[in-house]
């Protein structure tokens, strides 16, 4: 009764192509709806004011292993991955709905964990929880959470507004987030075959990167107070390249990206080594970073140059040079996303 | 690691109670969050204009077995039950979110024929999808819907604004999705043992009830008309007990209901006798109605009289005198709230 004769799975279309495909038929009847699907948020007109609305779901097995995640931190990232995209939009997140589907086996003890992580985000990010629903699951957590904003019409930044020649900006670093999961998932294997305790002490910055992450309410803050506005702009959570491919392909343009320009932590780059992997390849697929990822005009280059923890990695390109990466060592190869595949 | 010494079961304090005691905590920080946690919708305020905020997650084996329920028909309620949260607060539903979560059973045309459904509900009540999160989960559906709508300052509905003497009113009939559901579930139990097809013809209106419910956007829309605005007002989710309940609670209010003024379909009336259960407990704990009760002014009688299926079913007494029913018996009993617990 589920499944009609043709069966195409969902894996073909991968999760955008697949929200595409699906929302398509759908029309806007609304004056009041100014963006719906395909940016961070979606951005609803009420005079003057603008409310932005983003949600995002958490799941059990999926972007969770409860085996190494304390509740506490999983409260606070399942707001501060919200809030993140609110932010992205050049806006300022206020209230959030948190939904719960839970089996039985959390007591409520450990849902007051999970609360205090969800009340601490929301006291750092001076946020209101205003709403939710809480019901049974036969199995896992799975943990829905809607953000509420507030922006201004002449200060959104879309992810479709990047022009050619704007400068291509990051917040902060990439790539660690990634590597501290590498860690978790690596100490839970040895603990599960030898019983032996990790010590997490050395790797404390990556794992908090992964289990902890904040969003950069703090480089809003500075935009607002340089009066700086990105041409556009997107949240590192499936991996820088996958967010340049949707600044791209929304604005219909192309990027050109140094790889001397991408910032990595020095104990990401250290780890990525001892794990055998690349560190730029670490740093622009591994996602769940949650920093701003902007494009400027250049005539604000001044603004951003002074300015912490902003990296300028790149240039917004003719749409038919393509998206290029131009490595260390002098080559220049086509970027590959291959960001966060959850099917 | 998920579970601290102390484990009290989810089951000691119910969903409200569990819902209470989380949010407890909470503090506002944001001038613009008028209504949080405890009504049918938050309520944000964005100068003369509210934005009225709902959110509900529908799980497969707890609120809905695709055994029986086509994927359409979910895609619509899955809809219909948030819009008729916002109705509850007396404002108009615009624009909804979806999340999903879905394990790989799930074929694109699957989803399709869910989509086609909320695209339906989406264009009869003229909302506009803007946003959602389509993710994996290892087992089951999982249907995370938030609904934004704008809501007037003097017209609005909460549940606490009951004064004694008011009268209490209700829409259209109660205990028919409850009978609908029986009828479900007794035909999958035959299908199971026997393998006989079931033939639904002559019970499709309770089916449908169940199944592919409404919400009454007509109510809101003649409230309007008449000039009328409820003291208080809920949707019949949890069954009409357990809303009374809420609306006693939150007013600081008694109730006294007549039997013989909850409306019940006399299809709903025959086939709960067939089932040998009581219609009156069917209608007033069986839920899932999306009916609206509601609360209004004495002075306001005359307006409501003759509304088309609107009836009054009792009215509002001082907390001391409780929450009775007064039977067709001749009988006055507390009124108990089962409603749906679904822990």
């Amino acid at each position: 009764m589920t499944e009609k004769d043709k069966r195409t799975d969902i894996n073909e279309l991968g999760e955008f192509g697949l929200i595409e495909h699906l929302t398509k038929p759908f029309s806007t009847k609304n004056r009041s709806t100014l963006k719906t699907v395909g940016d961070d948020a979606a951005v609803i007109q009420n005079n003057n004011f603008l409310t932005v609305v983003s949600t995002d779901m958490l799941v059990e097995g999926i972007h969770f292993d409860l085996a190494y995640t304390p509740l506490r931190y999983l409260g606070y990232k399942s707001v501060v991955v919200n809030l993140s995209d609110i932010y992205a939009m050049n806006a300022q997140p206020k209230q959030i709905t948190v939904s719960l589907a839970l089996s039985n086996r959390f007591s409520v003890e450990a849902l007051e964990e999970l609360y205090k992580g969800i009340q601490e985000a929301c006291e750092l990010y001076k946020v209101d929880l205003v709403g939710g629903d809480t019901t049974s699951s036969p199995r896992g957590l799975y943990i829905s959470v809607t953000a509420i904003g507030q922006g201004e019409v002449e200060k959104m930044s879309y992810r479709n507004g990047a022009k050619v020649g704007d400068l291509l900006c990051i917040t902060g670093n990439v790539g660690a987030a990634y590597l501290g999961l590498q860690i978790l998932e690596r100490e839970k294997q040895i603990f599960q075959q030898t019983g032996a305790q990790p010590d997490f002490e050395e790797q404390q910055y990556l794992i908090e990167r992964q289990l902890k992450p904040e969003a950069r309410k703090d480089m809003i803050e500075l935009f607002a107070k340089n009066k700086l506005v990105p041409t556009a702009m997107i949240d590192v959570s499936d991996g820088v390249a996958s967010e340049i491919f949707h600044i791209c392909k929304q604005s219909g343009v192309g990027a050109y990206i140094e790889e001397s320009g991408v910032p990595i932590h020095p104990n990401a780059q250290e780890m990525a080594i001892k794990f055998g992997l690349d560190p730029i390849t670490c740093a622009l697929s591994g996602g769940e970073d949650y920093e701003l990822l902007f494009a400027i005009n250049p005539k604000d280059l001044d603004k951003v140059k002074y300015l912490p923890d902003i990296y300028i990695m790149g240039e917004i390109v003719a749409p038919a040079d393509g998206i290029k990466l131009h490595t260390k060592g002098g080559q220049i190869h086509p970027l590959k996303a291959q960001g966060w595949k959850h099917f």
